[in-house]
C-alpha cells in the first residue's frame, strides 16, 4: 500500500484526484499506476483500470496469447475503494484479490454502494480486504480537495 | 446500430466475442470499436470502453483540456447490454445516452442484473434505450458460439 500511496501522490502532482493502484503477482510488482483522468482527458483512466491493463500486458498475452487476459494470479492494491467501472474490471479480468484503503461511500462498488466482487450471478468472485492504511489513503484525498478549495 | 453490428462481426473475424459499439455526437460517428479482449490480451478491451476512450480523444481533451473527458454529448450505441465495467464507464464518463441491442441476462448492468445507469446515488444518470435490433444483435453472438462449438 505504500507504493500505491506514492502513486496517489503522483496523481495529485498533475492535478488528478489522488488514487493509486499497484498490481502484485507472487510478491512482485507487475504494474503501478495512478489516476490520469484529467491529464489524459480520458474518463476510463482510473488507476485500477490502467494497472490492470498493464498487468495484462506484463502477463505476456497479446496476439495469439492463450487467455493471458485472465489475471487470477494478480492482487490489486488500491488506495480507494473501486467504483463500479473498476470493480467491474476486476470481475471481467478474473483478478485474484483486491486490497483497498479508504472506503468510497459515494461511489464504492466493493462494499459501499455495491459489492460487485461478491456477486455469485457474475462469472467471477474475488476476496476483498478493506481498510488497509485507510486513514492515510483518505488523508491524501482530503488534502487534495482542501488545496483545491483554498486555490479557488 | 448497423455500424455497431458491422463492428461486432469484425470482432468475430479475429476470434473475439462479437460485440460492437459506436459513439455518436450530433448524428456524427466519433468512434467505432469492437471487442478486442482476446486479440489484445486485455480484459478491459470491451467494445464500449474502447469506443468511450476514442470518443474522449476525439473530443480533443488531452493535456490541459477543460474537462473533455465528460461525454455528455455522446450517445453510445452497442450491440449487447453493457457489463458492470462498461456501464460503470458510462457513468464515470457522464455519457449522454445509451442505446443497446440484445439484453445480457448473465452479466448485463443496464437493466438485467444491475441498473447502474439509473442509480441516483451515483453522480450521473443517463437514459437507456434497450432492444434496438435485438434479434440481429443476439444472432451474431449465437452464430459465433455455435461456430466455436462446431470447431471443438
Amino acid at each position: 500500500m505504500g507504493l500505491a500511496l506514492d502513486e496517489a501522490r503522483a496523481a495529485a502532482a498533475h492535478g488528478d484526484v489522488p488514487v493509486g493502484a499497484v498490481a502484485v503477482v507472487d510478491g512482485a510488482v507487475v504494474a503501478r499506476r495512478h489516476n490520469e483522468r484529467e491529464r489524459l482527458g480520458d474518463p476510463t483512466a482510473h488507476a485500477e483500470l490502467l494497472a490492470l491493463r498493464d498487468a495484462a500486458g506484463a502477463a505476456g498475452a497479446g496476439a495469439g496469447g492463450s487467455g493471458g487476459w485472465r489475471l487470477d494470479a494478480v492482487t490489486l492494491v488500491v488506495t480507494l475503494e473501486p467504483c463500479p467501472m473498476c470493480a467491474g474490471a476486476l470481475v471481467a479480468g478474473r483478478v485474484g484479490r483486491l486490497v483497498f484503503g479508504a472506503p468510497d461511500l459515494k461511489a464504492g462498488a466493493c462494499g459501499s454502494l455495491y459489492n460487485l466482487c461478491a456477486d455469485p450471478r457474475l462469472n467471477h468472485e474475488l476476496p476483498v480486504v478493506a481498510g488497509v492504511r485507510a486513514a492515510e489513503c483518505a488523508a491524501v484525498l482530503a488534502d487534495f480537495f482542501t488545496s483545491l478549495r483554498l486555490r479557488d
